[in-house]
């Protein structure tokens, strides 16, 4: 259960750098690649010839061929050319309302008259300098709310993450959910504590001291359909905290893009956007490996949690205080997938 | 949807040297082995004992010893002999007609009644000492239909081919198709081109320049069940193409037996027969290594194609001109379908 | 089909050394692991919070830590703690009666009202220091009745085993099977044979020429629902046999505990008790790595013989003399069935 009429990430521009690509998304199998004008494309990925995965082929001066016998297929959908063919006759096959933009491919996988690009999520830092991305992409074998509600609850990095990110102090703070609007906030604040590595090294990387108190902050925000987006960081101790002057802190943005495949099986785009030292290419290769490294200890629970869940269907879970944000979320989305049955 | 009243290859002589075989052969589990006096057999691979594979035993003066207890079957599925054991009464498993021809085992998985080894496709060089053959097998995840459309359109070398048979002047010209009773013929001659990788080598194999233009042609025979035997190659321009003399000329069959495993696996059987300097062993063991190479291109694309269909299921393919040889394939297919339904 | 009140064997000690262990039994997800006082508990392998698998968590000071989220659960599957949480109201998960006895943890996958600890099958050589014990465990997709059948007909160990255990003279000596209460014993002895080569290191192992002939024995016993156990050993000939003197032959027992998983997959415990130079570590380990080997050997035979019968559901097998043991068991088993069906 998964709403279709909204924007996702489906891809990154590396991933359609010079070739296509197929990915199936909520249910859909998509082609992306770059058209003429170098403006991306998603269509079916469905040769209407033989069937064939369009995305075996190769782009040829902004036309998709098919790698089995050579039709041309264009960005909308329809048949441009096959050798010694006529293909004015062929039948188009369905394109996808895609933007390129921040960085991220975006695609819109339910009825394309209601696709409008105003409706993306807005990332202010993705075209700021002062700003730095670095990220990923990961399928995990779950739903993709299983990975919203591990996301909204950071208290398993005490668990999932101890030599990184984990510390016991998260555990001792509880966290407050709030609604704005169709956002959920969930939000924790750790005054005076010692960072774990991950935040000691985050101190080095801005040039700071790793071994004196700090104040901590992890703020997650959920937005429809599935982002969610953490400000997270560390200040020397005092200073204010989130608040406190960037040339005494390490702070940034988790971003989590999280998009089904299918009912029980995701792709998972994570990253951080940090506003210290933005030019730093070196640092945002050891943050991307240490993130890489954070997130793949998710995988194994998130699967097997998805095949307790499926072998349970309808056994009722806890959900405490540290479930806030998850609950908030769910209830968001569930009002967006009721929205869409009765527009339907 | 596979005819069974038919004979299939099933196997070749090397796979049951000294042991049995085990195959998945039109839904039916055989296990080939031979017997007494060399005769190739094929026998339901069920121990009547436990129901144990007959396969994982192995053959004993002509017996087929299952490899659990001991059980000796003979060639006419009945028991031969246990230790310590009456066997009278024991009950028979099925067997399938079965026939050592052209160095092929072919097999009959439908109502042995029917089987005429008469009816075995007849492969005039097999016995012909001018021609030599080299192959191999795969297995493919996809209708053996799928395999058929491959073969009787070879506009698909131009784009999975491309470093070795493909060149762009297939695509450029248009293949004629034509039926001689229930035999589907597609052709395509090209003149005055350069030939590409593979007939180069082909070229040097006999002895001949192969930096000069050349005739060359793919004469694609498809004949019931499911065999395609196409007749490839080059002969210096200008000589007579196909009819030329063949001193000057590289010419051979590309073999294709193509046996249902499943309705959507296929044991594929591909090789070629040549008749040039067909004692030349290396020569063989190059090309088969080539064709090695070039086959396994094609894997992934049926494969794929496959899951496509069987995601679209109903949904109308196109039928155009370079199709023509799989359209009255499958035409011949389904009048043995039909014929096969209506006996029963 | 398989009783579920009843004793199976679940684990070894050393697969809950300072962790959990998370493995299905009966159908039933279960993580055993050790409590405050080391005894094990054995529960529902479900986390009450949101489902996660406990057996990814850890022990510490004797609770089940979830690794998810860090919930405490107890052995009484009621949780004790979770960090900021009161837990006075989580529901309970589901515990399974379990007793560590013999150097093995049993547990009751049905009914716990029903699990009395007596009903344990007895193991008298376990508490012995003139035994020693060494085994491993298999994992294999059969029903656990198939592998009931390999070990009461002892015929296969001529074909599955030749280079070990396997000798033409068991085929030759038709075994005799009898009840005894609730036990099927089906046993063969063999007299002034050659041993074959685990038995000419038995032999060794107890200081005893290993190249005349002795007498040889196998003692097969099945006791619900699936332990079976084999007198095995070889004597030097004319002194007795089973009944030698100790000095003069090596003797053991074969230990199979077979505990269902699924319908078609079983964990099957295998091992040897001996109490000819039980001392002897390096023995043991000798003893241990052959019958790895040994039982190895089994498994594609079993895996593939239970897809054959699935293929061929209904058919009817063969029950010969030697077939008498497992058909005795079965009917065993198909009592116990009977009679949980009635009380349920």
């Amino acid at each position: 259960m998964f709403p279709k009429n909204t924007w996702y990430v489906g891809a990154t521009p590396n991933e359609i750098d010079g070739k296509p690509l197929g990915r199936k998304i909520c249910g859909e199998s998509i082609v992306f690649f770059r058209g003429p004008d170098n403006t991306v494309a998603a269509v079916e990925d469905f040769c209407p010839h033989r069937g064939a995965p369009l995305s075996l082929g190769k782009v040829d001066n902004g036309k998709l061929v098919c790698g089995y016998h050579g039709l041309e297929m264009g960005c909308d959908g329809k048949t441009v050319a096959m050798p010694c063919q006529r293909v004015g006759g062929f039948p188009a096959v369905r394109t996808y309302p895609v933007v390129e933009r921040y960085g991220f491919i975006w695609v819109w996988p339910g009825d394309a008259k209601e696709a409008d690009p105003a409706k993306i999520h807005h990332l202010a830092w993705a075209d700021d300098p002062a700003w730095s991305y670095c990220g990923g992409l990961y399928h995990v074998k779950c739903d993709y709310r299983l990975m919203i509600d591990n996301l909204m609850d950071l208290t398993h990095e005490t668990y999932l993450h101890p030599t990184s990110i984990g510390q016991k102090e998260i555990d001792e703070t509880p966290p407050k959910t709030r609604l704005d609007g169709n956002c959920a906030i969930t939000e924790r604040y750790m005054e005076g504590i010692m960072p774990p590595p991950f935040w000691q090294a985050g101190l080095r990387g801005n040039h700071l001291a790793d071994d004196v108190p700090v104040d901590r902050w992890q703020i997650c925000r959920f937005y429809p359909p599935s982002h969610v987006l953490i400000d997270v960081g560390v200040a020397h101790a005092g200073h204010g905290g989130f608040h406190a002057d960037p040339k005494i802190k390490a702070s940034s943005t988790v971003i989590d893009f999280i998009t089904p495949e299918t009912e029980s099986s995701t792709w998972y785009f994570w990253g951080m956007a940090r506003n210290f030292n933005a030019q730093d290419q070196a640092l945002s290769e050891q943050i991307r490996s240490s993130l890489s490294k954070v997130f793949s200890e998710d995988l194994q629970m998130l699967e097997m949690q998805q095949q307790n869940l499926e072998r349970n269907e309808g056994r009722k879970l806890l959900s405490l205080n540290i479930d806030g944000g998850g609950v908030q979320a769910r209830r968001i989305i569930d009002q967006m997938l009721a929205a869409e049955k009765a527009a339907a």
